[in-house]
């Protein structure tokens, strides 16, 4: 028997912001999921966020026949030879910096290798997507910036404001991401990107990975794996079959306080949004159902070429431009 | 011209808590330092001591002229190659890992390399040796101990109380030092250790480093390096040749609120002790000074493979027995 296609192929999925525990790092095992970017941080602030980059550390090490940390693609690479998940260690804000830029080279020797400048509502770097008036990238986000970049962190601007992301991706001198999103041509929501700002992070060497949390699809709870290729695809007519991937931001085996946590500015504050129940595409539910996701593109007559893409190697060639290797 | 035997050897200093700026980087240049303990935390909580951290590796970064980071025994060797200063991270209280255990291995993957267990006072893995009440090791510090055992951090106790220190040489499985102590046959003192404590912690595979920090010395601000290096064979003739080193405690360039700082507990609660005036042992002033130590030891008559095993290459095979390489 030959191995399929989704087991020859690289698989990297741009966001998972799961519960960290065995079952969930043994779906990713059986998904065949090459490398995973694992949410590490939210809302928590530099020591809270310190802490749960050292809990995921001793995690990989403790699950060690599964898992391996990945700091760079050559990692990445061994990780596919190896049978092993690449756990890249990711923030979805960057509080976790504590404001203090000397520590930003720090977390990169840990192998932190992607931050998103804001996590939905505004920081001492920007706005973000649910903050009621977007004021822009501050002064002290250049400087933030200027360091990431120096180091070679990627940044991610899925949950950020549209004009802070917009003066993100000018000023940065590496291409950023949004890791985790949809268009808003399919729905309108605040979390969702327009077909202009799909174009214009594409156009500026940037990138999209594609989401499918239920929320911010047409379809909500009713979607199919089917639906979820379609978003892919209108994704990838606007940003460029090379600069598209796959985000599909898991939150597997959380309990309800995990979503009341993050739909509250800073996990207690005012609340942002009201998500109503989660369940992922059928077809694509758990982190297990991963080989359904390629067999679906198969389905929709994708060639090989470009699923091989758009599932893992556009990931691989941005992080080496980010990382350096 | 020859080199000079200063010049040929591995030069190590098992602790300078100096003033972290160029001028003493160029201070341990001139003076011929391969490598260094650097104390990067006292009294300071996590966050804190991370940020401190953080600030010892961009000054190596920005003064990477003269200085290396250095993680294993190799890397000393290297910095001798490269004619540059090494720098291990050091710290002289067990307070910057915040209690958090999982952070133990996080710190050695940024190269610290020699913590002392508990400054002057109780913590919550045993007591000072200022403390009135020694009352041993905590049930948490065995539990640190064994972590620090598993990743491979010296353990130094050069602060700590008679009995914790006692507790530990007993329960650690790898040796541990004294990094910078005095014998209190020459002078009483809280901080000095009696010919037994020297004994005991070389019988268990342990080492000394020895100080001439002048609040400690028999001279006290009057003594000269000759004093020095008497202070440095009385301890070689109780722990013996190949466990003896050196620990001056330089603490150049401080400014007077340093030691206010350093003599209260957590740095600002009760006093504990009285330096006054702090003038390093004539000849030996200054870091810069260091070829006279070496040249005091040969005008002494000390053999070249003693002076080269005390000056360097006994905290080597220390240091690659802890770190394992």
């Amino acid at each position: 028997m030959t191995a399929s296609l989704h087991e020859r192929i690289v698989v990297i999925d741009g966001l998972i912001v799961a519960k960290w525990h065995r079952p969930v790092f043994e779906a990713m095992y059986q998904g065949g999921l090459t490398a995973v970017n694992c949410t590490c941080s939210v809302w928590e602030d530099f020591p809270t966020t310190m802490k749960a980059v050292a809990d995921m550390k001793r995690q990989i090490r403790e699950n060690s026949d599964i898992l391996m940390q990945v700091h760079t693609t050559q990692d990445i690479r061994r990780a596919k030879e190896a049978g092993k998940v690449g756990i890249i260690l990711g923030w979805q804000n960057s509080t976790g910096f504590g404001d203090y830029l000397p520590l930003v080279e720090v977390y990169k020797e840990l192998g932190l290798g992607i931050v998103q400048m804001t996590y939905n509502t505004a920081t001492t770097v920007g706005s973000g997507c649910y903050e009621s008036r977007d004021t822009g990238l501050t002064d002290f986000g250049r400087e933030l910036i200027d360091e990431m970049n120096r180091v070679g962190i990627l940044i991610d601007l899925s949950h950020v404001g549209e004009l802070t992301s917009r003066e993100i991706i000018e000023y940065s001198k590496q291409p950023v991401a949004y890791s985790h999103c949809l268009p808003a041509a399919l729905k309108a929501h605040p979390r969702n990107k327009s077909d202009e700002q799909l174009r214009f992070i594409a156009r500026n060497n940037g990138f999209a990975g594609v989401t499918m949390f239920p929320p911010f699809l047409a379809k909500g709870t009713e979607a199919t794996v089917d639906d979820y290729v379609e978003a892919v695809e209108y994704v990838m007519n606007l940003v460029g079959e090379d600069r598209t991937g796959i985000g599909t931001d898991f939150t597997q085996d959380h309990a309800d306080s995990f979503f009341t946590y993050i739909t509250q500015d800073k996990g207690y504050a005012r609340r942002l949004t009201e998500f109503g129940e989660i369940i992922n595409p059928e077809g694509f539910r758990r982190i297990e159902d991963f080989p359904n996701l390629t067999a679906a593109m198969e389905k929709r007559g994708w060639p090989e070429g470009r699923i091989e893409k758009v599932m893992g190697e556009n990931w691989l060639k941005l992080l080496e431009e980010v990382w350096g290797a």
